[in-house]
Order: structure tokens, then sequence, then C-alpha cells
């Protein structure tokens, strides 16, 4: 039975930093969020990093009252860390791993394990149809020399595509999560420009919390200040987003932070800061922009320089995996040649048995144990490389194939009303389809046919 | 510009097979499909196994007149094989990489390094949108005793979830490919009912072809007879589906296959049968059906079932990847404990100098060569088992949820006109939410709760 008079949603994200045994005082902080949880009675609840299944099943057995719906995404080696309780009935379930999250030997940092996604829950809410999405995007340890951002950008593209074309039938679109972006990042404005999601800090009517909706600060005593750096007081990179629809409306009437301390704790929930936004939800969309209008035109024209700069990105980044892959290929060759060497060393006392044993015993397994292991890694890594390289390369493909649609939408479009051609709203780059990010010819030569 | 005048669409599917250096005579084989193509100009051409990405830019480039438009879609180790060419434009592209697709060390079978999957090209048809699906599902090598059939299921679960979510905006839905599975099968049945597609064989008004639409014939001169015993003629695993919107109906009036040889060749174009449908798309849907008809609630008791024997074969895989998991960490154990008594034994010559060396060097290199051989491929397996476990678990969950929605939208039903409940038109299982295909404690307990 669907509800025709105004709802009111209070949608709560947090990235609960629950390492088992690792993460400082784990047990006790889900109590707190248990506690704050039980207390508020948020409607639905998107929390990241619940790295345990048992965390989970602790805090929805303490959370079945308030919220007796919920859903845990496995995924990875460990898990997706994702998880949704919710006041209001789940229906139906979907996950979308996305293809680069980092290296397992980069096994310190742990995202490639974490198995990072998106889980979408489609909830029933009072007749209207909520698609839900919680994600968590890969780990940015080193702003300056950031090796995982063409891997960020692949996530964020992905993450786009998912919702783009996953929400066609919902009423209204809810996402949260830890996007370990920064608000005008690249995948951020990708995400945001792409889905027409909107950012419930940049929209609310009022705001209560951190400087800047700042959801890393210096002020936790679980931050690394260093870390923070350059950012002296903090960052902002979990965010709720919303969209409605031509059915429902939707806006974020209030949106609060948790602000570092806990009042009567000694510690605060985790090394994130906790969002809580009041969403009013009305009957009747928004009003449907006319085709032509010029500010949905320099929309688009944004859109196609934001798809084109992220394609420049992923091809930084394919071009860093191809020479990674043929590394890799060399060291294993090499491998492949002290094996042989190896065993016509070995060889030798069969073949001319005055001749002796050439080589001393233990260097000789040494040597033998080394080739082995350098073949072995190098085939391993070689088998991830390309798996590396087929994925930036199927994202980039996929960037081009959106890129060129974006444009001949852009082409098709009216004159703006000065008689400007439209693209020069957002800089003639935007509509020219020879531009190339970079100078890689055999690219170019592919995507001079806007086609394909 | 939208016409509103019927639309004839000719669909066409095949798996090329297209191994290079292992498939027979394929490049002569990629000449004769492209000059079939060149020929018959379909609109869609959906192709599976096009393993090699300058195979499909060879037949893009034959094929450029008559189908402008193409997308090839990259994933796994190889590719994954997927390619669609088309007359009309493609606007946008997505791919789902199922989570589950054989084993790594399963190298002989290959399908592991495919990178199954089902992508998802937006077309423009004459002003209607169609979403087409192509996908590859993971091979069936022994039908009696098939390890691979939860992992085909997961697949399927995940093809009808993708279709289902991504449908949602489509004006009229195609999806063809390989699916691997005979036409009766759980996952065929799963896909079918859950997403309401059509099966063409099924519907065609008019069928020429092989004998019950046969897709791997014993008269292939490729088709290794004895594999495809019991089934002597063939088995039809090779699908052209459809269905349309509210806005537009679609039918199907045509449907041919080719019949293992090709007139005046040598040899057929692959080791699958082609598909070639045509489809007559018209403006105005279907009529909806009424609630509480009495075929849409056995449609929806079907459907129950069948995600409940889905669930019931997810589990089976489950404790046979978990036995798998304890089997390896017991192993790498074992290896852990060779090495710390290795290391002892190393330990001996110089906390006692005047024992000597114990052991001969030779036995003991070698030794410890094995224990170290069998640590890293314990941690290797035990990082892709976890995975595996994580991905049954996930979809079995996500299988619990829908089935209890699917169960409470039955409940929420009116009766059938002779009054009785109507999960009894299927059986009383369909609405038994304590039925439990299996006794694992642990599922049953989680399992009594329809709420998670």
């Amino acid at each position: 039975m669907r509800c025709d008079s105004p709802i009111k949603l209070r949608v709560f994200s947090l990235n609960c930093w629950g390492i088992r045994y690792r993460s400082l005082h784990c047990t006790e902080r889900y109590d707190m969020i248990a506690d704050l949880l039980a207390r508020e009675g948020h409607d639905i609840v998107l929390l990241q990093e619940v790295w345990s299944e048992k965390d989970f099943l602790l805090l929805k057995k303490r959370l079945a009252c308030c919220h007796p719906y919920s859903h845990y995404f496995k995924s990875g080696v460990i898990g997706s860390g994702l998880a949704v309780l919710s006041k209001h009935s789940i229906r139906d379930s979907l996950l979308f791993r996305y293809s680069l999250n980092g290296y397992p030997y980069m096994a310190h940092h742990g995202d490639w394990f974490g198995g990072k996604a998106v889980g979408l829950v489609v909830m029933n809410i009072q007749g209207r149809t909520a698609h839900v999405y919680v994600t968590h995007l890969h780990a940015e340890y080193c702003r300056e020399q950031d090796t995982y951002l063409p891997h960020r950008v692949v996530q964020a593209w992905e993450l786009q595509q998912f919702v783009r074309h996953t929400s066609c039938g919902a009423d209204l679109v809810i996402l949260g999560g830890d996007l370990n972006m920064h608000p005008q990042d690249l995948g951020t404005r990708l995400l945001r420009t792409y889905t027409g999601l909107r950012d419930c800090f940049m929209e609310t009517d009022s705001f209560d919390g951190c400087e800047e909706g700042f959801t890393l600060i210096a002020d936790n005593p679980f931050t690394d200040n260093k870390e923070l750096l350059p950012f002296e007081k903090g960052i902002r990179i979990d965010y709720i987003l919303f969209k409605g629809s031509d059915r429902v409306s939707v806006k974020c009437e209030f949106l609060t932070t948790t602000k570092g301390s806990v009042p009567g704790k000694a510690f605060p929930y985790s090394d994130h800061e906790a969002l809580s936004a009041v969403l009013l939800v009305q009957p009747g969309g928004a009003a449907v922009k006319s085709c032509g209008e010029d500010d949905d035109m320099v929309g688009l024209a944004e859109l196609v320089n934001t798809v084109t700069e992220a394609r420049t990105e992923v091809k930084v980044g394919l071009h860093c995996a191809q020479r990674m892959l043929h590394t890799v290929t060399r060291t294993g060759a090499l491998g492949l040649v002290l094996l042989l060497l190896e065993l016509a060393i070995a060889a030798v006392p069969y073949l001319a048995p005055a001749a002796g044993q050439p080589f001393p015993q233990a260097s000789f397994y040494l040597l033998g144990a080394l080739c082995f292991v350098t073949l072995l890694g190098s085939l391993l890594l070689f088998v991830f490389h390309s798996m590396q390289v087929k994925a930036l390369q199927g994202a980039e493909d996929q960037m081009r194939l959106a890129a060129s649609g974006l444009q001949e939408e852009l082409r098709g479009r009216p004159l703006c009303r000065d008689g400007r051609p439209l693209g020069e709203a957002a800089g003639p780059d935007a509509l020219s389809e020879d531009r190339e990010p970079d100078s890689d010819d055999s690219i170019s030569r592919v995507n001079h046919s806007a086609r394909d």
C-alpha cells in the first residue's frame, strides 16, 4: 500500500574500522555503535568495514527490535565489510565486485583481500521502492604518489555504471559509504555528474558536525595526523548521496556528523566520523528539464570532460600495468633460463663422469630453489597483471563508448540561445572527438572511430 | 526519433570456438563466419569464445560496412570471449563478472582463465531502447559427476539477477549466448522463470534447424561424440531469449540453426551450431496480468520452488568448498610442522657440534623445498577457496532473501477461485518457510528468520 504523504527517512553511514584483533577497542566500539543505533533508530543504517561476520551477527541481534531487516554482503577472502540494517523490508539484493582492487602482494594494505564492492538492496518504504547502495572504495595511502588511483577511478566508474543501470525502476536512490575520495576528486565528480546523485552535505538545509563536513579528522584519537597531511584539520571522504525520480522528490533537511569524541566515553565510535541524514521524500517528481536548456547542456559537456579525464587516468594506469607485465615476463624468462642452466649442470656428472660434480651441492640446491621461486612467482604475477591489464582495457573501452555516445547526444542538441555551439560552454575540448588525452598512437587510432 | 511501426530484428548467436593455435581451422572458420555475417546482415550479432582480440578486430574490420557498431568485453586473464556487432548504435555497456568460475588449478579446462561474465550493451533501435545481453557460462565436462554444477548455478543466479536489475528501463530485452545448460536444467529454469525471458525455440512461429533445436550435435565433425553421451543426437545449450515491456511486445517469427555442415565447405563454422532468430517488435506492450490470476500465482510458486532448489545446490557446493578449505588448512599446517622440524634439524650442528650433521644434505634440501612448496601451495589454495566459500555463502544469502520475499508476495496474494491456498498449486513446500533443503543446523537457525 503506497503512502502518498511525505516520508522522513533517517539514514546513517559509518566506516566501523572493524578489524578484529587489530583495530583498537573493537568490541567496545561495536557496543557503542549498537547503543547509538538502538537509541537513534534510523530508518536505514549503512555500515562499512564490518570485516567479521560475527560482529555483524552481534549487531543484528542487538538491533533486532529496531532494525528487523538486514543484509551482509560477502565477497573477497575476508568479506566486503558491507552491511545494511533497516526498519523497512528488504526485498532483494545484488552485489557488484569491482574488477580492480589493489594488489594481493600488498598484504600490509589489505584492500585486495577485502573484495571491495558495491551492494544494492531493494527496499519497500511505505509502498515506495528505494534502491539503497552501500560501498567502500580502495583506500588512499599516499595522495602525492597514489599508485592505486587508476584502481579507484575504475571503481568509481563501475560504481556509477552500476547505479545508473540498476536504479531505473526506483522511486528513490540512496548511496552511502566510504568513497576514499575528496569531494572534488575525479571519481567523486564522475559519480555525481553521471548518476545525478546529490551530496547531502552540499544540499542540506541544516548542518551540525565537523568543519566542512570532514569525516576523517585530526581530533579523532585513532587518526594518525601525519597521514592527513597536507590537510591539517581533516578530509571528507564518507558520503550520503541521494536522488528522487519522476514520481518522488527528495531533499536533505538535516545532516549531522559525529565530532571525534563521544560524551562519557574514552574513545570515539571509529577512526571515521559517522554521517546521519534526514531526507524528506515527497510525492511528485522533480520537474523534468526540457531538452536544450543551457544548464542541462553545460552539465552534459562537463560530463564529457570528466569521462575524458577519467579515461586519461585509466590510460596512465594501463601503461604502468603493461610495464609491470613486461617486467614480470622478463623475470620469468630469466628464471627459466637459470633453471635450464641448472639442469645442464646437474647433467654434467652423467654425461662426463670424469669431470665430477662441478658445483658445490649446497649452492646447487639453493640456486634451484631460487629459480623455482622466481618462476612460480613470475607465473602468479603474470596471471594477476594480465587480469589487471584486461580490466583496465575494458574500463577504457567502456569510457570511450560512453564518451562518444555523450558527444553524439551533445551534437544532437539544439544550440544555446546566443547561437554558440553548445560544447563551448565547457570548452571546445568537450566536443572534439579527435582530442586525445595522451599521445599513445595505437590508442589514438582506435579512438578515431566513435562507433566502437 | 521513435518509429511506431513494427520492427523486424534479426539476431544471431554463435559460440565461435576461437582458441588460437588450439581450435581446428580457426582462421578459416572466422573467414567463413565473417562471410556469413556479411551476407546475412543480421541486426545484432552475439558471439562467444572470441578469445583473441585480434580475431575480433579482424571480424570488426571485415564487417565495418554492415555492422558499424561493436563492443568487445575484456575480463579474466585471456578475456571474456564475448563480443557484440550491430547495425544499430550502441550507447552504453556494462560487464558483470561472475563471482565463481571454476578453479585456476584446473588449467586443462581453462574456464577460470576466461573470466566468464555477462555483457550488456544498450542499443538504440529506431528510437526504442534495447538491452542486449551476451553471456557464456562455465562448461559442463561430465554430466554425471559435475563438480562445476554449483558454480554454474551461481552464475545462472547472478545472470538472472543482473538481467532483472538492469533491464528495467528497456523497451525490449534480448539475451543470447552459450549457457552450457539444457532447457530443463535448474539454471535455465531459474533464468527463464525469474526474468520472464522467453525462449525463441519454444515460442517461434516457424523453425528450421537441427532436431529439437540442438546446438551441439553428433553430426558436427568437431564434436567428440563420446562427450555427448547419453544424448546420442545432440543437446541444446545455446539460446536466444527475449522479452518486451509494457511499451513494446515482441514475438519470435522464425528461428533457424546451422546443421553441422556448410555447403561447399570442408568443415562447419564452429563446434556449436549458430542460432538466427527473426523477432517482430511491435508498439504496445503485452497485456499486464491482473493480480491474483491463477497462472500468475502458479508461476510465482514455481519460482519459489526453483529458488529453493538452487539454494540446495549452492549449499551442497558450499559444503564441498568448506571441506576443501579444511583440507588445505590441514595440509598447510603439516607443511609448517615439517618446516619447523627441518629448522630444528638444521640447528643441531650449531647446538651440539659433536653430533655433526644428522641428515644427508641432499635429502635435507629436498625436504626443505617440499615443505616450502606445500606451504606456498596451501596458502594460495586457502586464499582461493576462502573466496569461493564467501561467494557461495553470498549467493545462498541472496537466494534466501529472494525466496522469503517471494513467499511473502505469495502470501499477500488473494486465494485461487476454488479457495485453495495459492502455494498448494506448486506443492506445500513452496510456501513453507521452515522447509530446509539440508540438515545443516547453523544454516537452519539463520533461515528461520525470514527477515535477514
